[in-house]
């Protein structure tokens, strides 16, 4: 048994993915976790996958986790603090106003709730897919107010939930959440569902020119309609104010682009696209680096262990690969596989690739 | 020497990435190329790649392959068809109909013009990056049209070279192909840059949170602009119809986020979002199926070799592969990788990553 930071009992509130995964980690590390749940069945799963026992009427927690779908959070929250007077209530949804703002009106106990929000999961699962290592390497952000008795004390107590469970905490308040989740996660998935959209209506020999452009600007276009339309509407304020400006760049692109030859059309049209590489360069690389990297694409013939064959030997050249992207070719036996590496060891890197007789389909700085 | 099925010699007018790749790649199967460019230091400096040679006073091309920017195409397209009597002319630009068009209303000899699009290369490059396996593997479109003298010729011409280049050739007319790529090329271009247009606005503490969505949603955003520009304003008419349906949608999502409350709304925004479930289904997938695939997410720390160990026991498995996506997480010092999988396999590599040792986030069917 590891000796956790987090101080028992934890009762998690809804054993879905998120709470199931929560439960799963803090028994590993030997919390003693309660788990609840409106679906008895839910709770008896997530009981036989081992993230944790059933409810007692003495149970005593020190700290409730509410994993319930983001409409719920306020209700719930509200009940727990009732429930159980003495406890600290955080919960884990994606937006973090709303339920705080709603709390507040019906008069719970906001002294005693801290919100917070997980940066994993996807929208898929249940209890069927929690994993005790859901977490690990994830943002955790704790969303504090001026109105929680002892601040200290309780965002002590989310630190250490999220470092038991492996997630990196970030301490903001819940409007700036709000507004930062809107701009990185949620306009962007609007964004994408209306990309994905105009496909409905495409050709066949349309959809197979498909290229990975497409594919990376539409994959998230797949997530879950339920959860977003909860997601939207809990934070449709910050989600507006961006789509607003969104669509107003959108409208003078349209406009440039309809009268292209107009004077100061095509500047128009060349300072939209500028404004995206200006936008694109802020976002940091691996670990919150913004370093530049050189890209070098490779053929890898689509046979078992070709991959592994390329990164093994790239591993025994010594040169550290900083990230990889793997493209397939629309009706071809290849793939591609993009390799960056910081620039200094790119041309080395090239030309013992070569040697080793790979192909290089391109080699960009 | 390898036999190449296309007859030369092959004039290339323009000697960038594409121009100098497409003569690197036929000088390798012994082909003459003959090399032209507006700049005489950019045509000396292929030359020295070994992409071709110098033109001479009594050069007789059999196929002249016009390589310069969209918005010279036609008027150089002009030129060629003037100098060179006999000479079949294509070009490589990414719009087909304007091109066709105004070679059409110049009174050239269009009877000997081709237009095609090989779907490769970077918006990056010129002739230092040029590479004869460029095209190997990608879509490469031949716009054939009812004023060519003879049609089979020039089609089996341009398959010809798109085979010898290792290129998959795809027949389209010019006008099918501009409605095409405006769909899944030219749109997502703009839409991506539009989107981290917004990014120049964040704080720091916004960008910092951002996931693997947004990411991938802004990838293509990072494009050179005076490249962009050219296509846009050649390929405007279908692009600004999918723009304009696109802000369409926008506007509706806005007007139902807006008013969340109201009758109907919540139903507007679930279709939304299912619309783009619907338009992303239609992407094929890997050789062009459209099969579904399992996803099982792996923690790998990030140290050199973890990656290719991971890959070569996948391989030791005897399980295939679909699919790699390398995820980061900000702050933290591990990595995700995504594997897609077929689903009847997918229990089995967790059984076997497991008992290996290998940390499972998460695993989605």
């Amino acid at each position: 048994m590891i000796s956790a930071r987090t101080i028992g009992p934890v009762r998690i509130v809804g054993t879905g993915l998120l709470g199931a995964s929560i439960g799963l980690a803090l028994r590993a590390e030997g919390v003693d976790v309660i788990l609840a749940d409106i679906s008895p069945g839910s709770v008896t799963l997530a009981i036989d996958y081992g993230a944790g026992r059933a409810a007692a009427p003495d149970d005593d927690p020190k700290l409730i986790v509410v994993a319930v779908p983001p409409d719920a959070v306020a209700q719930t929250a509200a009940a727990e603090l009732a429930a159980y007077p003495k406890a600290l209530v955080t919960d884990v949804a994606s937006v973090k106003l709303a339920p705080l703002n709603d709390l507040r009106a019906s008069g719970a106990d906001v002294a005693r709730y801290i919100g917070s929000h997980p940066m994993a999961g996807r929208e898929r699962g249940g209890a069927i897919s929690a994993r005790a290592d859901l977490f690990i390497g994830r943002p955790w952000i704790i969303a504090a107010h001026d109105g929680i008795a002892d601040g200290r004390a309780a965002k002590g107590a989310l630190e250490a939930l999220a470092l038991d469970l492996g997630a990196v905490p970030i301490e903001m308040d819940a409007a700036e959440h709000d507004r930062s989740v809107a701009l990185v996660s949620h306009v962007p998935q609007v964004i994408a569902s209306l990309l994905a959209t105009r496909l409905t209506e495409a050709t066949d020999v349309a959809v197979g020119l498909a290229g990975q452009g497409l594919r990376d600007t539409t994959r998230i276009a797949s997530s879950n309609p339920e959860m977003w339309v909860q997601i939207l509407t809990a934070n449709s304020d910050p989600v507006v104010e961006v789509l607003r400006k969104y669509r107003d760049d959108l409208d003078v692109l349209i406009g440039s682009l309809s009268d292209h030859a107009a004077p100061g059309s095509r500047r128009a049209i060349a300072e939209s696209l500028a404004g995206g590489n200006a936008g694109v360069a802020r976002i940091p690389g691996k670990h919150g680096q913004a370093r530049h990297f050189a890209q070098i694409i490779i053929i890898v013939a689509d046979k078992p262990g070709e991959l592994a064959r390329l990164l093994t030997e790239i591993g025994d050249t010594g040169v550290n690969m900083e990230d990889l992207r793997l493209e397939h070719s629309p009706g071809a036996q290849v793939g591609f596989a993009e390799i960056s590496v910081l620039p200094e060891v790119e041309q080395r890197l090239l030309d013992e690739l070569t040697s080793r007789g790979w192909e290089i389909a391109g080699a960009f700085s």
